[in-house]
């Protein structure tokens, strides 16, 4: 095997971790094997421990990268000069989208802190799930201040939020029989979904 | 042993079904084992077998009690003569205390569809989950005619139902970042989260 150059390691790194978030997708379940992970990256499994040192390592980066977008999405928000409203619409939008692209990320997390060292759980608490949690709470400061939204308690408003908007996503089977048959969410659905959620969401939050 | 009477069976199998409900509360999974289910009932383990067939038989006799109690509840609502608004808010906090009381629901659903046979998957849909989502639908199309609420898919507001009432309930890890390390909801949380939820979906199901 020759040496891979930077590139060449950044890329299957992140191939992996494409291979492992489209699996559970997929298959609705975050117990996926590292050679199914391997064969649908197209790489030797060994690979998985090169790069991650365990398929749990892998999960935690996986975890890691996506919560980081999500983080980094809300940065960008509050650069923007928009009214509360339309920051909460935009940032209540954001998180549909977030569930609808990796519906596992709350039973990610669940399995993730389930026996985990101090050091991780305080990591996944401190540094993936306040970051948000404090956004959000800014945002509705923000819009109680300037008299547009009613005094709710952010924080339980929070869990509204991510409920609301995982709903469809983590509930395949309650979606299957609801809707017919229908297997997931696709992008249409899912736009009506999102419209419908963030609609019901500000407006539950307006004064 | 002497032979059980028709109320001590039905009693046995009750405390078996209790047992196995707390432990799933308690413990924050639904991998729980017969034999720590036999002991929190304090009964003989071969009694799971001798009652349900199997654990994933007793698995399947819990779901059906928990919604069975579920659709209960909205029998007895549809005889009470309410206008919608009071009607909605009644069944949004029922919801709420169903998913404080069985914060497994969902996880069990979908672990009991998955291999299930066809006939288990039709029960599920049709005598368990499409009565509930079809007695929301009820609701919501009387508020829509009486003028009340404005005119969502009653389809898509299930789903944000369920999820918004289960967001405090199945999320425990990150409950206790968001809490200072508060390790699962308790009654005075629960109240709290039952009042900002109804308030907050019914504000925007209103018109």
């Amino acid at each position: 095997m020759q040496a891979a150059t930077r590139d060449e390691k950044r890329n299957i790194r992140e191939v992996l971790l494409d291979a492992a978030s489209a699996l559970m997708r997929e298959l609705d379940t975050i117990d996926i094997g590292i050679l199914d992970i391997a064969a649908r990256a197209e790489v030797n499994h060994g690979m998985i421990r090169y790069y991650f040192g365990s398929k749990e390592g892998m999960l935690m980066a996986l975890l890691d990268r996506d919560v980081q977008h999500a983080i980094h999405q809300l940065d960008n928000l509050f650069t923007l000069d928009v009214p509360p409203v339309e920051r909460m619409r935009i940032h209540l939008a954001g998180i549909v989208d977030t569930y609808y692209r990796i519906p596992y990320l709350n039973r990610l997390i669940q399995a993730l802190v389930r026996d985990a060292t101090t050091e991780r759980v305080h990591h996944i608490a401190e540094e993936l799930l306040k970051p948000i949690a404090n956004a959000q709470r800014r945002i509705i400061e923000e819009g109680i201040e300037a008299g547009k939204f009613r005094k709710v308690d952010p924080k339980l408003f929070y869990f509204n939020t991510i409920g609301a908007a995982d709903g469809l996503y983590s509930n395949r089977f309650t979606l299957s029989a609801v809707f017919g048959g229908m297997p997931a969410a696709d992008d249409e659905l899912h736009e009506r979904y999102k419209k419908q959620t963030v609609d019901t969401l500000l407006s539950g939050l307006l004064a």
